[in-house]
């Protein structure tokens, strides 16, 4: 995991392990509480805050309003000023959104076909663990 | 983002952007805030909690703890005590891990290579806002 762009250039050197990395805070950015839906939501295409808030279920106006800031600030999200009547705002993804939207949806993809999978563990899982652990009821958190 | 298994069982109905879909909490294990980072040093191979803990530069003691939990509870990490003098624990992907894993490397492979480009749009959105937006200063942190 790691990229080196130039010889001898250290600060150059690109790697989401170290904690000075770039590459660390856009990963936090990126997926980070809301960054993944909000990437994918989208990747459907352009769309006004209301309509991205309503598809991110959960999602309050606050967090989606940060979350959409730091991936204009990444320069993942293009937010334009529609001059209508009343004026509105519309986010659309960069090119760089949409090769890093393309990757963010495989990974969705796998993770939403293992759900039975991850249910079977979980519930094997507070099975084997009994009294002593309590079920932390994170499902659906 | 949805995939049916069943028909007319809305229970088996999977989709991320829905509150309640067990999906939406394993993408907070495999994201999280150091979910990716574990799961892709233990795509390296079988490591002992302390290795783990060097490899993840920044994470505390605690934290990585209860990621790897979150992680073994959902049938991505399996955790076995060996029973050598002194006695220690090692952690080792399953292979519902390590498909995951996958994407995850393809996901921060995007994400490394995009550093130079995320640079120079947080560079120019500083510029543009001036002092009415400080820098929040998320390089790094």
């Amino acid at each position: 995991m790691s990229a080196t762009t130039e010889d001898d250039d250290q600060a150059l050197v690109v790697d989401v392990f170290a904690r000075a990395c770039p590459s660390r805070s856009l990963l936090a950015d990126v997926t980070g509480r809301w960054g993944t839906l909000a990437v994918l939501a989208l990747a459907d295409g352009t769309a006004r805050f209301g309509a991205l808030r309503r598809r991110v279920d959960g999602v309050s106006e606050k967090m989606l309003s940060q979350t959409l800031q730091a991936l204009e600030r990444d320069g993942l999200v293009a937010r334009e000023v529609v001059t209508s009547i009343p004026p509105h705002v519309e986010y659309t993804l960069t090119p760089l959104g949409q090769r890093i939207a393309e990757r963010l949806r495989a990974l969705v993809e796998v993770l939403e076909d293992s759900v039975p999978e991850v249910l079977a563990a979980r519930a094997g899982h507070e099975g084997r663990a009994g009294a002593a652990v309590p079920a932390r009821g994170r499902v659906g958190a």
